[in-house]
């Protein structure tokens, strides 16, 4: 038995046979340093999957403040510590106004749950609308709202699920669209209605990057939004995926659109890995609920968290991670052009920054998703060397989104193994 | 304007004004050591609160294996590691047959989430019965079922709240209190099953920290326990407090009422003020729920977290601290009692182990509670320099839970203020 055999078979036996893994063949890692990780035989990986290690693995004045941290002290907020206040403050300026408060969580998780009960808190209805294909979270509730795959828990009845627009599946005018999808926002509206459901929120992420990286439809956020407030209810979004520079348009997914939420939950990528995320709203919100609900996070808003936060944010304006993540990320997506004009099983190009995807479909008239393949792809360009993953309802959309410290000659050893890859399937 | 007021006031701004902060006059914490921690002017504080930091404030052992993590690799579980596998062995090791997995969170909070859902999935049924003054968390689930303040949340249709015997307050015969307190535990399933509500589990904290450390009434968990599994529900027992060498008895508080539980679910002192935290069940459990849920934890048993579980397993191996629990947990009690003998207002001693407490009642007939009193102490005592809190239904019982490494010095020190704080009333 080989010594991954044993570590898979040791694993199995105390954490389960379904916790997930990648690839036909796990990847047992070892070691990570920017956009690399390696493993147990000393084998490079170029990582073209993870956003959690946002300003690229092991980052030294992250992992710098981190220990530096934990030697002075760690502790939770029911004292006063200067930490988490000055990373409190330099996160909120990166908000647009009104948004100026966060409260501090551990997980994207507990990030939604408290956007849902602030949501309900604050509009006395209980009515959520997510997307059709969408998943923010493992508690019970967010379970239950998850529609990208099977949970024990029951679709609620105070909740709807609203289809995302993609205009390279749906070939109405583009012009169209926005009004087309937003009138789906309005008929769950009015279904919630008609069971005496009042609305509390409409919870999405501002990329949509489970429902695969659809080319946005200008205008479709804000009339959904519109509807949504006109109904009573909040805009909560989630920038657990899009958030902290990844589109290279600008801080937060939502900056894109031009349309401020009334709540933003973030994860991820807010500690390099440090169980680290929060929730941004106004400080009006914030006092009431606080009145009401009496919210404490134990290791929420710790000063080690902060002090990783803060390295963060240092990190993302020292080495001009946004420019960095507009500037490849066009040069990837050039790329990507030019592959998608070599092989036709590339449907489209999708994404923008640093977070980009190809869809794959089969030859035949309907361009049915090409799902076998793109399962195949990613487990060739692992074998390459080059990790990357795949998402969509018929998850055969490549799921590109690595470290922000990726650069234009990483870029360049994505697009030729892709070459290699696409052209071996 | 104090430097503290002028970072309170930065605070409000930011956090919001009622994000829980201790005492009348905020600490303003900078550094900890064992012990102690220290604030901004270099005053140093027994702390006599925290059970987070379990071995101690920044323990070099720990900070050493964070600090060395964190700069290798920091990762989810869909790739092999071999830190968190070693890790769930040595944690599983300390159960009781058949408790022999893992599935690893971020925080207490995402642990009962977890555990519920477990439940939910393996029995079929909704109905919850918790105690009537407890809190298991902060997500929306949880805050509903959050007993011992007010949330906007309201007590959910399917659960019961039930009282836990307080002999020192329930003056009928200890003999019979097991069976009175298991009726109301059979009252709540049979009015769940009135209802059409099916048992999913009984959710306690083996050591009712929030109830005011009750003495333990010998039978009753058992009891309580047969009664849930009968109408088809599992036991969750909450070790989010008495884990990890708590009590001076054994690793885990529910090994001392002799019923494993079904479920357990750990959290604070697990990694040392490092956001981990756990279930712990049997693997069977897991694969069935994992086959079905797709549970995956994106921050849950990441290698830095295993290595900061690691570091806090084997200190509390190698520096014997069950073993200091039981033995300078003795010493305290006995200076609780001399206490009791010499200040009148001390009804009763409570807890064991490093976790105790003292009851302050009047000194009418009635011996109601003194819970200005108490609150008054606390501030007396924190202007001392030393640091603890106050639980129960009516806040009149001190709360004293420290750092595992607490000596019969340190234990001397705390008896010492309390004396003449006590005096000072």
């Amino acid at each position: 038995m080989s010594e991954d055999d044993d570590l898979l078979r040791r694993r199995f036996r105390v954490m389960g046979k379904h916790s997930p893994l990648f690839y036909d063949r796990p990847l047992h890692l070892v070691r990570g340093e920017g956009v690399f990780v390696y493993d147990q035989k000393g084998r490079a990986y170029l990582d073209v999957y993870n956003n959690v290690p946002c300003v690229g693995h092991c980052h030294p004045r992250v992992v710098e403040a981190i220990a530096r941290q934990a030697a002075r002290l760690n502790i939770h907020t029911r004292y006063l510590n200067d930490l988490i206040v000055d990373y409190a403050e330099r996160l909120t300026a990166t908000f647009d106004d009104p948004l100026d408060a966060v409260m501090f969580t551990c997980s994207g998780t507990e990030s939604n749950e408290l956007a849902l009960r602030l949501a309900r808190f604050l509009t006395g209805g209980q009515g959520i609308i997510v997307s059709d294909f969408t998943y923010h979270g493992n508690s019970e509730t967010l379970a239950a709202l998850t529609s990208c795959f099977p949970t024990p828990e029951p679709f609620p009845p105070y909740a709807r699920a609203i289809p995302i627009p993609d205009p390279a599946r749906d070939k109405r005018p583009l012009s169209e669209l926005a009004d087309i999808y937003a009138g789906h926002v309005r008929d769950a509206v009015r279904s919630l209605q008609a069971d005496g459901v009042k609305m509390a929120a409409l919870l999405i992420d501002s990329f949509f990057a489970n429902e695969g990286l659809p080319a946005p439809v200008p205008g479709f956020v804000k009339k959904a939004v519109e509807i949504v407030r006109e109904a009573g209810g909040v805009y909560i979004c989630d920038e657990v995926q899009a958030g902290f520079a990844r589109t290279g348009g600008a801080m937060w997914g939502h900056q894109l659109t031009k349309t401020t939420p009334d709540i933003v939950t973030l994860g991820k990528p807010m500690g390099n890995g440090h169980p680290l995320a929060g929730v941004v709203t106004r400080i009006d919100s914030v006092d009431a609920f606080g009145a009401a609900a009496n919210y404490f996070n134990t290791f929420g808003g710790n000063p080690v968290s902060a002090a990783a936060g803060l390295a963060v944010l240092d990190v993302i304006k020292d080495e001009r991670l946004l420019e960095n993540s507009r500037r490849v990320g066009e040069h990837v997506r050039q790329g990507l052009e030019r592959l998608k004009a070599k092989h036709s099983i590339i449907d489209n190009v999708r994404g923008r920054g640093l977070f980009f995807g190809l869809e794959l479909v089969k030859g035949d008239a309907q361009a049915s998703p090409a799902t076998a393949e793109a399962k195949r792809l990613i487990n060739i360009m692992r074998d390459k060397g080059v990790l990357i993953s795949r998402i969509g309802r018929h998850d055969n959309i490549l799921k590109m989104r690595p470290p922000l410290v990726f650069s234009t000659d990483h870029a360049d050893m994505l697009l030729a193994g892709l070459d290699e890859a696409l052209a071996s399937l």
